[in-house]
């Protein structure tokens, strides 16, 4: 379809607000992830009240429109398939509250979630959910995509967060859903539908969040172990123990290589899984509870323990998690970066069913991630220039996904999905589910002009 | 409308499922709240299959179905106002699993919440929410109502334990929704939109809910004030502090009098505010732990401090707290128990503003409840039997609910709207947002047969 003619038409009513030179198109074509596709437009509205007038004619014309937050999704969440408008709210950036007493912020979708954090953080409060990317990512987009985290264990991710939202439908309706307390029965929850919609039902244009009070310490443990059975059996015997700890980080013999390499870390070599597991609250707590975790931790015999106390040391130990990702970059192979969840109680298989994957398809597995929660950051390794490379990664994401389905587990626990994933959504969910999700979509999106070409 | 034909049709297609005596017909008429409507038929389905041909044919014939759990509601959200059907689910009571490694129970919707709790604590696995009402609750009304309870303040509510559902839609459909992994972000986040939408969007068949590992220890402090105000600094120093509670119950001046003349404790004679704080985690954390918070609320100078350690000794003082509400009874006047939550920093004002309400409706006002969640249950006490007293009481709800919804508030923090809180709904709701309701209530049951005559 070509739009041309309106989307001029557009760019009059809202001057300063639409763009449709070609250098401005290209920036706005994808995410992370490797896929993109040219809008016809961006729209770069500075009110709820233009991306309200923007939907209103979008819908009036079928002209698609695909929201992105700061562009840093991994799945080509925000990659504008059937062209249209690029639709970014990165020009509403303001804190327009954070209120001590309520235990609330409110917020316009641009801010960023790093900076945010701290900004709470002075006033001794905490906003709990940490995407590995936040120095890179708006609260908006975290809404949008229902961020994680290795914080969640303990916290819940981004949804259990927000209070309230302002919406814009594709009707033009600007709504106000949810509120600012921090508990409400009041009809639907309907605000919390849109968070982690990917940009199918609505544009977020403001959040009610919940803060709670900082701990006021934390401790970690980084803990190399001689088998991933030791660690998980490590990490079993912590849950057993009553902790809920807030983070609980595995990553396997793979990873592990590339970052010795990387950092020359003789203690990473021979490790053959490596555990970070974090406690925070009071000092005179976690003190005690961070020994009597690395208590429970030395009974499978690991090959090291380092100890981190207080917010420097505990940020040297994530420093060491960080240098993961870096080394498998290092690697020079393609990483396709799947963030299956599987249940609990299957963590081991995982690992296990990876390192058949391996030897089955000729591909190297990386492994790593919120072992907690049982998501688990599962890199397969690809070398693009080797024959047959990209048609066997396809057949062993293929196997990964089946596994993982057949085991109870999820897709995606994080990064959501997108395109990356459409190809097992119907695998995934029932004939009956998804005929619900486009019934839900039909009703908010009657044109079907919000971010067209993804998974409804 | 008589839908007597259809209805002894249904009971054919399903015997022993439909009953159409009268004297059952009046047992499922209402809950707790006052209001009443008999229904037409009491449907008793034996499986997700039978509440599927049901829904099926109310469809085609348009007989209101309104769906029930326990019928221990506060606002009559099960009263089935239109007739027709009323559908409980009280025969599917069974545990299906609890898996201590994946942290996940499966239940049809009957069970007990309270046994079901016991349950899973005899494994070390907790199941937090805890609505006071729990020992008379079933798991699917908690959830279709979304309940909360005490512990919220540290541990969310209801909402936040369902991981996945098993709903019956009104065309039939059986639905799985959501999955086992505490981490998902399949699609969107359809299963939560059932959570809370009493009865109006489907029927819940099943649950899969998250567990966690159950803190080893508890301890609490009830702790009597001279002054309203003092409490509330003690508990905002409480959260200065960096503590999060499991629980912050406050009371008020009218609410302690009646307990004292029940209970004949002279300690809470002449007390204005009564203030019980609980943590837990392991043993060797909490016991310095409330120390610190012995020694935080010491500085508002109480008339006294209680402490609990341990479950038993825990128990003693929320038995107190239970005694209020007999109290209230005891005092032979109505008592109309409104769940309202403010802001957390508008706690002082709301006591405040009750006062003056007692004094401009000459009615007695009554507050006690969640306080850490702002949630304060404003109890009007109404003698009925005084002239104008009605007309009084329903003015005061009328201030209060306009006061609340001013104040940031909401007008319900965990009975839902039902019919109790439908007066105020249109005030409490934008028409931006309402409309929003009717759209997906109208997606997912286009011929308005679920739980007719409520909010939407």
């Amino acid at each position: 379809m070509n739009f041309s003619r309106q989307l001029h038409q557009l760019k009059k009513k809202l001057p300063g607000e639409i763009f449709l030179q070609p250098a401005t198109l290209a920036k706005y074509a994808g995410d992370k992830w490797f896929a993109v596709h040219q809008p016809d437009a961006v729209a770069l509205p500075r009110s709820a009240q233009s991306v309200s007038k923007i939907l209103r004619f979008a819908s009036q014309h079928k002209i698609p429109v695909t929201p992105r937050g700061a562009g840093h999704g991994y799945v080509g969440g925000c990659v504008p398939m059937h062209g249209g408008i690029a639709l970014s709210t990165e020009r509403m950036g303001k804190i327009l509250e954070i209120n001590a007493k309520d235990f609330v912020a409110v917020v316009q979708p641009a801010v960023n979630t790093a900076e945010f954090q701290a900004r709470v953080e002075r006033q001794k409060l905490f906003y709990p959910p940490d995407p590995a990317s936040r120095a890179n990512n708006s609260l908006g987009g975290n809404i949008a995509t229902n961020a994680g985290g290795p914080r969640c264990l303990k916290y819940g991710v981004t949804r259990d967060y927000v209070l309230g939202l302002e919406v814009v439908l594709t009707n033009g309706d600007i709504v106000k859903l949810g509120g600012r307390t921090h508990k409400n029965k009041t009809g639907f929850d309907l605000h919390r539908l849109f968070v982690g919609s990917e940009g199918l039902l609505g544009v977020i244009t403001g959040a009610t969040l919940k803060l709670i009070p900082l701990p006021p310490f934390r401790a970690n443990l980084a803990v190399g172990f001689s088998s991933m059975s030791a660690a998980v059996r490590a990490l079993q015997s912590i849950f057993a123990a009553g902790f809920l700890p807030c983070a609980a980080e595995l990553a396997d013999e793979f990873t592990l290589a590339a970052a010795a390499k990387r950092t020359k870390s003789k203690r990473l070599l021979g490790c053959k899984a490596h555990l970070i597991v974090e406690l925070d609250g009071q000092e005179n707590s976690v003190r005690p509870e961070i020994a009597a975790v690395e208590k429970i931790v030395r009974k499978q015999k690991p090959l090291f323990v380092e100890r981190g106390f207080g917010a420097e040391q505990c940020e040297a130990v994530w420093q060491i998690r960080r240098e993961f990702s870096y080394a498998l970059r290092d690697t020079g192979l393609t990483k396709l970066n799947e963030d299956v969840v599987v249940p609990r109680g299957k963590l081991e298989a995982l690992f296990k069913f990876a390192a058949q994957l391996q030897k089955k398809h000729g591909l190297q597995l990386a492994c790593f991630g919120h072992a907690g929660d049982g998501n688990i950051h599962t890199n397969v390794m690809v070398d693009y220039t080797q024959p047959g490379a990209k048609a066997r990664s396809k057949k062993c994401l293929d196997d990964l996904f089946s596994w993982v389905i057949a085991s109870g587990g999820s897709i995606t626990g994080e990064h959501g999905i997108g395109l990356a994933k459409k190809r097992w959504w119907p695998q995934a969910v029932s004939p009956e589910s998804r005929e619900l999700h486009r019934v839900v979509k039909a009703a908010l999106d009657p044109h079907g002009i919000l971010n067209p070409g993804k998974f409804v």
